[in-house]
């Protein structure tokens, strides 16, 4: 598979030419964040929390306490409408209107699965460690059994879900082009910083 | 008011020393971040869309095109659940449960309200330009009839919400303290950079 199946509700109606589907360039944008957002709904209210993911093939992974309650909410089989957002530039036209963002999202939808395969969940949980820094999960004290029980790993499947991208400059009316206005782009960068390694007493 | 209600869901429930209700506190992590993501469900399909927001007092705003389908099942009344997150840095801990990163977020409950008299919506769109750069909304050409029209502006009243902050370092068990593991905290930054100014004929 190379591209994410289009659905009704995962066709970008607005600004289609914003829309992605090719799964490496999804991927990608997936595994550039550390966080994703996940919602859901119970009775019909909403739950929204951020959260730490990771991927591994076609599956998203979070994890979190056994006692929390949008996890709760998705194992009862609600749906989760889960969204990765980049947010790259600001985007100054010569009109207020035309004033935008540079940004990389992913919209997914999927329903969870509870990781109870012992097997899968340390290996899941080892690749979260990598995602942190390569061959932290070699370092690391692994969990023990009543760590492993303490957290739960939800897995989603990627499927159906849609990108959108935008980038470049700012796109004004012709009329605008000639008013005496700056007009230009404000990247945002977000970077690791150095380590500031713990020196407690025992380390 | 200088603390925020609490209601039995904005009353956090894990970890209740990482909440924070201080009015000043919650709305300084809601004003540095660009943008928030919006959540709500019609007829139990959850919906998630990543938007700019901006505040002033205690109305936080977001804004689209009046076609988004998301601001439609918003104005019909159906709950919005929104979240505000920062990621500031990833905790490395001598054991692999330990692992955490710090952040701080805000998780807003609200119903949306359609900003339709014509002076609150400029007002709050020039807050919006002066978010972006401050002196911008008298610099930029104002948005015109057409262009207010076809702009959709959501007011949602900052009331039942609560906002979680984890800092500092690693807390590992006791017993983990003398293994030959490193931990530490790494940083995550988020800034903005050079305006690459647009120079394209007419500017």
């Amino acid at each position: 598979m190379t591209q994410y199946r289009k659905t009704e509700r995962t066709r970008v109606k607005r600004l289609p030419k914003r829309a992605e589907y090719d799964v490496e360039k999804v991927n990608a944008i997936i595994d550039e964040a550390l966080i994703c957002h996940v919602s859901t709904q119970v009775g019909g209210q909403p739950l929204l929390q951020p959260t730490v993911h990771w991927r591994e093939g076609n599956q998203l992974y979070v994890h979190g306490s056994s006692k929390n309650g949008l996890f709760k909410a998705l194992l009862e089989g609600n749906e989760a409408c889960i969204a990765i957002t980049h947010l790259d530039a600001i985007v100054f036209a010569r009109s207020a209107f035309h004033h935008s963002v540079n940004y990389r999202s992913v919209v997914i939808y999927s329903k969870a699965r509870l990781v109870d395969d012992q097997d899968e969940k340390r290996h899941s949980l080892d690749q979260l460690m990598e995602k942190f820094q390569a061959g932290r999960s070699v370092e690391a004290r692994p969990a023990n059994e009543i760590e492993l029980k303490a957290t739960s790993v939800l897995a989603f499947e990627l499927d159906e879900l849609s990108a959108k991208i935008r980038t470049g400059g700012p796109v004004d009316d012709p009329e605008d082009m000639l008013l005496p206005v700056w007009a230009g782009v404000q990247p945002i960068m977000t970077q690791r910083g150095e380590i500031e390694f713990d020196t407690t007493a025992g380390a």
